[in-house]
C-alpha cells in the first residue's frame, strides 16, 4: 500500500455523477432541454452548471435518447460546475481519476475510483526529462532554447499518456472513464507540464510564472482522458516551494493539528515545513543530492540492485548487506548510505570527523586513488564484478549533505524561537526520506535526537495529498489557506549558519549534548 | 440614430480595461508573475480572475515587457472574470463590442465603443439564409439534412465575419480590438448561430435545445474577434419567444416601470408582451407576414424603392407617394400598405368590408384578373415600367393580418382582466413595427384607439437592448429575472378568438364603439 487515506476526508470528489429523471416536456412545461436538466441539477444542489457550447448537441441528444432519464457527470470548477457528460438512461458509470506525483526523478501514478474513494492501481516511471538534466537547474538551462522547451513538455506529456493508457488497459477501463486529474510537482516540473516558461525560476528574485494554476481540462495539455476531464495542478508557494510540498502538508494533515509538527521532504532538495493549525513556516536547501544517492560515486536510487540496509559486525568489521530485489549489488541508495555511515561509525571504522580510522585492521579497509576506502561488497557480489567501496571523499560529500540538513532543521526551528524538543510529530517524506530509518539517521547526527515515536513514516505523502484533493473537493479551500498561511524563510548564508554547519559536519555533531542517545565508540575521536 | 440609449444604465460594460502598476518582484515579495497581477486586480474589485492556460505565457510576457506596468482587459463571466489580454505599459486600448440584432430577415450590426458607451457605426445585411427559406419553418425543415444544417450555420457565420470586418475596416480598427459580442435573435436563429439542432422547436411540445445559452468565446463560433472575446447570446423564453423579444423588453425598459405597458414586435410574427415591474405576460401569433410586406403581391421590405408613405386626395382619388431613397417605386412596404389601406378607406374607395367601392369613379380603379384593384403608381413611376396596384385579394390578405394582430392584442389584455384603456405605454417595435404610424394603424383598426401619446416609437429596440447588455453587465441579472417572470400564454384557436377575429376583419371593426376616434366616411358601409 503506497499510502493510507486519512479517515477525516469527506467523500465529495471533484467529479460527481448522478442519475436524474426529468419531468417530460409538455405544452405547459416547455422549457429547453438543457435548461430542464440544469433545473433539476439545481434542485440537487449543483448550481451554476455550465456546459461547453461545443458539447450541447451531444449532451441533449443523450437526454432525448434516454427519454429524459439520464446519468450525468459534473466537474467542480470552484465557482461553477461543468456538465461534463450525459449518458442516456440510468447507467453505472465508472468515475476514475488519476492522482499524479510529478517528481523530477520519478512520476508516480495512482488510478482512483472516485466513487468508491479507493486506489485501483499504481504505477511509476522515471521522469523522461532525466536525459536532459539530472537536476532541475540543468533542465531549465536546456529549456532556454524554444525547441528544447517544447521537447521537454512533450516528453512529459507522452510519458503521462503512455503510463495512464497502460494502467487503464490493465484495469479494463477506457480513457473516457477518466474525469479528473490532480497533479503535484515542484514549481519547475509544474511549469514544464503546463508549458510555462521556467526561466525566471532560477534567476534572482526567483519568480514563477504562476503559483496558482487555473483549473483546466486534460485536453488543454493534450492528455488522454475524457475531453472535459478536469485537471487540477497543486499551487506553488514560490520557486523553491512547489505543489508537491503542499500535497505533503495535506497528506500528513500538518495544517490541521494543534501539536507542533515538522515535515522534511528529502529528495533532490530538502524542503522543510514547521508549524501547526495556526501557523506554518517553510524553507528549503540543497541538502539532498548526496542523500538521495545521486552524488556519491556508487550511489543510486532505491531501485532493484541498490543496497538499502547494512549492518557491520563490531568484531570483524564484516558488512551484511540487503540488496533490493535480491539481485547482485549495483550501488548503494540513500538509506543504505545512512546505514553504512552509521554502522562504520558505531563499529569504530569512522572517526567523529568522518575519517577512516587507520588504527583498525581489516581487509575491507583499502587504499584507493581517492584515498582510504571501505569495501562494502567485493566484486563477486556486485553486478559489474568490481568492488563496491566508499571512500573518505564520498563520506565527506555525504557528511556535507547531512550537515546541511541538520543545519536547516536547527535554523528554522530557532527562527521561530523553538527547539527540537517542542516538535511533537516529525515527518520524513520524499522519494528518499520515505526509506530513512530515523534511529540510524540520529546516530550520524542527520536528524535530531528525539524520541523515536516522534518520527512518523506515512508512505507516499505527496501521492496521498494529491489523491485526497481529487476525493474531497473541499480540500481545495484548505490548500489555498495553506498557501496563504506559509511564511517562506530564505536562508541567508551567514556566520551563524556556517558555525552551525561546521559543527554538524561531525558525527554526530561537535556538541554531543544535542545527541544524548548516541554512544560515542572508543577511538572515534581520532 | 438607430436608437437612444437610456440614461439609467450604468457604465459597467461586460468588458473592462484598467491600467495596473505592480510592485516589482523581490526576494521579500516573490509571488508568481500572474499571481502578482491577480492580487492587484483583486484589490481593484475583480475576483476571481481566471486566465486560460494557453494564454498565460503571452500574458506574463507582456507583464515583463512592461516592467510590471500594464494595461489589462477583463471579461465578465458572471461567476468569474477572465483575464483576456495584457498589454505592456499604460496603453489607451480601444475596447470595442458588437451588438447584433440577429433577425430572420435582416442582421443589424452596431459597433460600440465600450469605454465611451457609444455607437460608432451601424450596418445591416439581409439574413444570408433567406434563399433557403423566407420563413423560419422552411429553414428548420431544410436543416434536417445535416449538411444543410452546417451550411446554414456557416452562411450566418460568414455573413457576421464579413460585415464585422467591413465595419471595423471603415472605422479604422482591428478585429483584435473587439472584446465583446452581444447578440439577440429569435429562438431558431439563435440555435442556428450556436450550431444547435432546431428540429424540436417546431414539433409539439415545441422544445428548444437551450433557452439560456452559456456565455462563450467568439472563437467557439469561429467569429473573427479577439480570441478571448466574450459572446453573450440573449436567452429565449421558449420556442416562440426568443432573445430578440427579451432585448426589446430591455430596450424599452418595460420591466422597470409601474405603469402598464404593452409591447408588440411586428416582424415575421407578432409577439406581444404586457406588464410592468411586477408581472409580465406574453404571447405570439402569425400576424406578421402580410404586414411586413412579404405576402402582398407587390409587398417588399422597407428598403430603397419601397413606397412607405401615401396620401390620397379625397376629391380626385389621386395618390401622393413617398418612395424610400427617392428612386422609382419597386413595391410597397408595410407602413406604405397601412397608409394605403387607411387612405383608401378614408377617401371612400374602400368599404368597411375591405371591398373597392364600385360606385366611385376614378381611372385608378381598374379590373384585373385578380378582380378590382387600385393603381398606386403607373408604369412611368415604377422601376419595372408596370403599373403598381393593389387588388381586393391583396387587401383581403392584409386585413386578415391586421385582424389577427388586433385579436391577439384583445385576447391577451382580456386574459389578465384588463382593457386597452389600462395600457399607459404602447410600444410598437420590430423591423416593420418601427415604421408604423399609429394614427394610420388606428384608422384601419390594427391598433387600439388609444390617445396617440400612448404610442411610443423608440427606433431599433432590439439593437438598443443588446447594446445595453454589453454596456451594463448588471443587466444580465435583469434579463434572467425577466425570463423567469414572463408567463407565456398559448393562444388556443377557439370560438371566442374566432368571433373576435371576424369582427376585426372589418375596417376598422364591426364594433365601432372600439374606435370612437375613427370617422366612418360616407358610403363606406357598402
Amino acid at each position: 500500500m503506497p499510502f493510507v487515506l486519512p479517515s477525516w476526508i469527506s467523500q465529495q470528489p471533484m467529479v460527481e455523477s448522478l442519475q436524474c429523471e426529468l419531468p417530460l416536456p409538455s405544452l405547459s412545461d416547455n422549457t429547453g432541454d438543457l435548461d430542464r436538466l440544469l433545473r433539476i441539477l439545481k434542485q440537487s444542489g449543483f448550481s451554476p452548471v455550465i456546459a461547453h457550447p461545443s458539447r450541447i448537441n451531444h449532451l441533449v441528444r443523450q437526454l432525448r435518447q434516454g427519454q429524459f432519464k439520464v446519468t450525468v457527470v459534473l466537474g467542480y470548477h470552484r465557482c461553477h460546475w461543468e456538465l461534463m457528460e450525459v449518458v442516456a438512461g440510468f447507467a453505472e458509470l465508472p468515475l476514475l481519476g488519476f492522482a499524479i506525483d510529478l517528481g523530477s526523478s520519478r512520476l508516480v501514478f495512482y488510478l482512483l475510483d472516485l466513487k468508491a474513494g479507493k486506489v485501483i492501481a499504481e504505477d511509476s516511471v522515471p521522469n523522461p526529462q532525466i536525459p536532459y538534466g539530472d537536476d532541475i537547474l540543468t533542465r531549465i538551462l536546456v529549456a532556454r532554447k524554444a525547441s528544447n522547451f517544447r521537447l521537454l513538455q512533450r516528453l512529459l506529456r507522452d510519458s503521462f499518456n503512455r503510463t495512464m493508457h497502460r494502467m487503464l488497459e490493465r484495469a479494463g477501463y477506457s480513457h473516457l472513464d477518466v474525469y479528473g486529474l490532480a497533479i503535484a510537482g515542484n514549481t519547475t516540473m509544474s511549469h514544464f507540464l503546463m508549458g510555462l516558461d521556467p526561466a525566471n525560476i532560477c534567476r534572482e528574485p526567483y519568480i514563477p510564472v504562476v503559483n496558482c494554476f487555473p483549473l483546466c481540462h486534460a485536453a488543454d495539455l493534450k492528455l488522454v482522458a475524457h475531453p472535459q476531464a478536469l485537471l487540477y495542478l497543486f499551487p506553488n508557494v514560490g520557486s523553491y516551494f512547489g505543489g508537491d510540498l503542499i500535497a505533503d502538508i495535506l497528506g500528513v494533515g500538518l495544517y490541521r493539528t494543534d501539536e507542533l509538527s515538522l515535515l522534511v521532504d528529502v529528495g533532490t532538495n530538502a524542503e522543510i515545513v514547521l508549524g501547526n493549525r495556526d501557523w506554518l513556516v517553510a524553507c528549503a536547501g540543497a541538502a539532498g543530492p548526496a542523500l538521495e544517492g545521486g552524488v556519491v560515486e556508487r550511489g543510486m536510487m532505491a531501485l532493484p540492485g541498490a543496497i538499502d540496509r547494512i549492518r557491520i559486525d563490531r568484531e570483524n568489521f564484516e558488512p551484511c548487506c540487503h540488496v533490493l530485489g535480491g539481485e547482485k549489488a549495483a550501488g548503494i541508495c540513500g538509506s543504505g548510505l545512512i546505514d553504512l555511515i552509521a554502522e562504520m561509525f558505531m563499529s569504530g571504522i569512522l572517526t567523529v570527523q568522518g575519517k577512516i580510522n587507520r588504527r583498525i585492521f581489516s581487509p575491507r579497509i583499502v587504499n584507493t586513488p581517492d584515498g582510504p576506502a571501505y569495501v562494502v561488497a567485493y566484486g563477486a557480489e556486485t553486478d559489474d564484478g568490481q568492488d563496491l567501496s566508499i571512500s573518505e571523499i564520498d563520506i565527506g560529500i555525504f557528511l556535507k549533505s547531512k550537515a546541511a540538513l541538520y543545519t536547516i532543521l536547527t535554523v528554522i526551528t530557532g527562527k521561530v524561537g523553538l527547539g527540537f524538543e517542542d516538535v511533537k510529530r516529525f515527518y520524513v517524506t520524499g522519494t528518499f526520506g520515505n526509506t530513512i530509518d530515523p534511529s540510524m539517521a540520529i546516530k550520524i547526527g542527520m536528524l535530531p535526537d528525539l524520541p523515536l515515536e516522534t518520527y512518523r513514516g506515512l508512505g507516499d505523502t505527496v501521492g496521498c495529498g494529491v489523491a485526497m484533493a481529487l476525493l474531497d473537493r473541499a480540500l481545495l479551500e484548505d490548500i489555498d489557506k495553506v498557501c496563504n498561511q506559509i511564511t517562506y524563510i530564505e536562508l541567508n548564508v551567514n556566520m551563524e549558519l556556517m558555525n552551525e554547519f561546521r559543527g554538524a559536519l561531525f558525527i554526530p555533531h561537535t556538541d554531543l549534548r544535542l545527541f544524548p542517545s548516541v554512544e560515542i565508540p572508543d577511538g572515534a575521536c581520532g
